[in-house]
């Protein structure tokens, strides 16, 4: 299991999945307080299992930032610790979209990134006709650009959406001008090096999880 | 940790996902026989990891499926068996769309889920507006008729596709509605009960865990 490194304790994937819930949770809370056994209605989690994440969250926080934890959260403690430790207090992180297809094109809207620390920056295709046709607010580049837009725009993830069958070449390219994580929305495996994030989201293959 | 049975023998999450990610490459994979170290190669992942897997997967099919295998396996062999293990060889699995904004919309074509087992059925949206004015292969309702289209259609599974305020109400309607299983591309964590699937695909989740 991969493990993220935060002030020299690392918290452990499935934690930080949760953890990362919880973080959207807070942001459409009301109330100034919440407990873990409210995360618990809300996610059908084990009260446990959330007392122990966030057990896990408190050793990666200065010790100071708690208040009053007796009895619940504070709602804006909680979401800063989130921060932190997720990495979500830091600056934005610049994102770029490759394969302009249907489902690519979908992301070209940045209702979709709203309130979170991603911006994109740039979509590429390796059709110049797509390119140039599709409207967004963020410049669309043939994909022959993609390695001085990469380094220039200094963008660090991509959105792969790209056909099964380029997946692999796309990933190729995206690593070569400087990607460090992709976000795999085709069915395909992606080969990367060690030290590469890759998130395999295929509504197909989840799908079969599913059943 | 989920486990499904299959043959008495419960293949763990971790195992079904890097089958069914084998399962995408054999469909590509050109070679009659294919070998541990070749979807190593392919992979990146540990040859022990691919042997260990494979060997699970041979517990849960009939002894005689495999010919050969002291030096790699048979494609075809291979392919059928991880097609029982991971249940592709049973019938069409009906699914529907539930929400047709950019994102949901892109998934009004066929060719997305090509060669899966997966058969889209139905998309709804709870704009009336929206619901006549798309086009697609498979028909498109309002929200409102969603009980008795998925009852008719007998659809199974659903791809969560709708606002991340309207995450939570739309999946309660789906699982009134008799929905067993649910692909969540919202960022909202969703609420089920027990023996309810989820499989969390959010864009934005998904770049945070990049980080």
């Amino acid at each position: 299991m991969s493990v993220q490194t935060v002030n020299q304790i690392s918290l452990p994937d499935a934690t930080k999945k949760r953890l990362s819930q919880i973080e959207e949770l807070l942001k459409v809370h009301q109330a100034e307080k919440i407990t873990s056994a409210l995360i618990s209605s809300k996610t059908g989690w084990k009260d446990s299992l959330i007392r122990h994440d966030l057990w896990l969250l408190r050793q990666t926080v200065p010790e100071n930032l708690f208040h009053g934890i007796s009895n619940g959260y504070q709602k804006e403690d909680l979401l800063q610790a989130l921060k932190i430790a997720l990495g979500s207090a830091e600056e934005k992180i610049n994102v770029c979209i490759a394969g302009l297809g249907r489902l690519g094109a979908a992301l070209l809207d940045e209702a979709f990134f709203e309130g979170s620390q991603f911006v994109i920056k740039a979509g590429f295709d390796s059709n110049v006709n797509r390119v140039e046709i599709l409207r967004s607010t963020f410049p669309l580049y043939p994909a022959g650009d993609m390695n001085w837009v990469i380094r220039q725009e200094k963008i660090k993830l991509a959105v792969l959406a790209v056909s099964d069958q380029s997946a692999q070449s796309m990933t190729d390219k995206l690593l070569n001008a400087g990607i460090t994580g992709i976000v795999n929305m085709t069915r395909s495996v992606l080969k990367v090096p060690d030290g590469i994030k890759v998130e395999n989201i295929s509504v197909v293959n989840s799908l079969k999880l599913l059943i």
